[in-house]
Formats: structure tokens, sequence, C-alpha cells
């Protein structure tokens, strides 16, 4: 399969309450590594956390996923010093992924909330957004996205929740919610 | 790896204008078959279609995927007998589908479109989502989802479009828009 040539990537962005903006981005990796593009998924916040979509990774050729994080939700604010260390080297990664050029698509899962948690500055993942090259394509997830965030991007959806079973009291299914 | 079971399968509807709809409905499959769960993708209007993710499917175990359509966007209003004849096909596969049960999830890629070219009916889609099996999760994509199916549904998230590259007059890209 020949990999076509993203000319010009964008970066887009899905946030909102509703569900459906890590599986967008995944369903996303899934059309690029299907037309042999590459794809590097780095994950803010979700390390050491129980999800389905781990464990078929390795069945997918050119998608590289890194978790970073504790394996609990952070439920302090301020975050602990840990938690933002961890999400400092996991956008030092970020960086250094984007700036390599050697991905077609880097995928930033949560990094919105990772700022919504001032676990990282904006200021940082804009001079990263600025300094991408340019055929690199960014996808950056997460609730809460700053408005700086949503005013540089090319593509925005706001994911809305209009009825979620959680209301219902239902809870997490193994395979369908993890 | 031991196939966790649905106790109770809800109806999930993805709608709304912007971008992320099938991509999170993909992502969903891609979570739920790395658990091995079993689930088969039914794409309304979509067939002859050529989009990156068919060309990955093959690698990801325990998913079907089944396209129709003519391979064209149906621009005129009422659509063609061929055209409602071929989702009226889908439609009767997707009953099939569901009603064996031996899919965990079933993912109606576009349904809400076909519903609102009047191809098939919302009664009908009503009808197959009140005689599904219990523990089938249902899944329908697709803008401008009637208000019958919201109300039945139990998860509605609607992706709003707050900006789109298409809007700045970018064309789609090959591995990122199809």
């Amino acid at each position: 399969m020949s990999r076509p040539k993203i000319e010009r990537g964008l970066v887009q962005v899905y946030t909102g309450n509703g569900k459906g903006k890590t599986s967008a981005a995944f369903g996303l990796a899934l059309r690029a590594i299907g037309r042999g593009l590459k794809v590097y998924i780095i994950q803010f916040i979700k390390g050491g956390f129980d999800y389905g979509e781990l464990y078929v990774i390795d069945r997918l050729p050119n998608l590289t996923l890194k978790a970073f994080g504790q394996g609990k939700f952070i439920t302090e604010f301020p975050p602990s010093s840990k938690d933002k260390e961890i999400a400092k080297e996991t956008l030092q990664l970020a960086k250094e992924v984007v700036q390599s050029g050697e991905y077609d698509i880097v995928i930033l899962d949560e990094i919105n909330v990772a700022l919504s948690l001032h676990l990282i500055k904006t200021e940082e993942v804009i001079e990263l957004i600025k300094n991408k090259p340019k055929h690199v394509e960014l996808v950056l997830t997460g609730r809460y996205a700053p408005k700086e965030i949503i005013e540089i991007a090319d593509l925005v959806t706001e994911m809305k929740e209009i009825k979620h079973p959680f209301q219902k009291g239902i809870p997490p299914r193994k395979g369908i919610e993890y």
C-alpha cells in the first residue's frame, strides 16, 4: 500500500462532556492506519487504567500507544507533584514525537483534562502546536478544552451529552465503557 | 481471553453535524473486540465509497462489516426507488443480525441519515430496538437522528461542529477524512 502524503496536517480537538471523544480518536487512528499512515497515541492521565482497546493495539500496524499516569483518578486540586511530574514527562514525549515528524498523526488523548487540572501549561501546548512539522496532524481530546486551544484548532467537535446511562445509575460495563 | 457478558445491552446514538460519529463507533468496536466481544457493523448508504477503515478490518478478530449503497451521495429527494430498495435490504440484514443474538454489539452506521431521507421508516427501527435480545448493544450513528430514536435511546451524544476545515475550503484528505 502506498502511504498517502498529508500536505497540510491540521489540529483537531474533540471535547465536551459526552461519550465518544477517545473513541473518535481511536476510530480516526484506525482509518489512518488502514491507509498506511503512521499513528502515535499518547495518553495523559490514563496510564494504569484497564481499557479494552489496549488489548487489540498489537494487531494493528503502524500504531504506537503510550499511556501515562498513576492508575487512579485525580481528585485533589491542586494535583500532587507526582501527577504534575508525570504529565510534564508525557508532554515532553509528545513534543519529541511531534517534532520527529515520523508520525503522520499524533493523538494526545485527554490532554485537555491535563490542561484543565493545571498539570501542564496551555502556553506549552500552543507552542507544541505552532512548532509542529507542517505535515503532522494533531488530535487533542478531553473535556474542558481551553479557549486558546479551540482558537488555534482547525477542527473542533464538541461531544455534547444529551443522555447518558450513568444518569440512570447503570455502572460502566467492561468492553463498552472501558 | 474470556468474553465478558453484557447483562443489559443499551442503545447508543451518535448524531449531530460534527466530525467523529462514525469514528466514535469504530473506536467503540475496537475497545469491544479488545475484550473479546463480537461486533457487527452495518453501514447504510456508505457502500461503494472508499474509506481507510475498510483496509484494516481484516486484521481485527470478531469484527464483521457490511456496507450497502450505490457508491454515490443521495442528492435527490425523494430518493430513487433503487436507494429505497437497498436501504430496506440493509435494514432487513440489521434485523437478522440483531435478532440472532450472536453479536454483542451491532453498529448501524448512518442509519439516522437513512431515516431522515425516508429510505426506511422510523417505526421499523423502533420495532427493531424494542425486539432486540436483552444482551445486544445497539449503536446508531448519523446526523439528524429523529426524536423518536433519541427518546428510546439510553445514551445520546450530539457531535456538535464548532469548527471544521471544510469551512476554510480544505478538501477531504485520504487517511483522515476518508
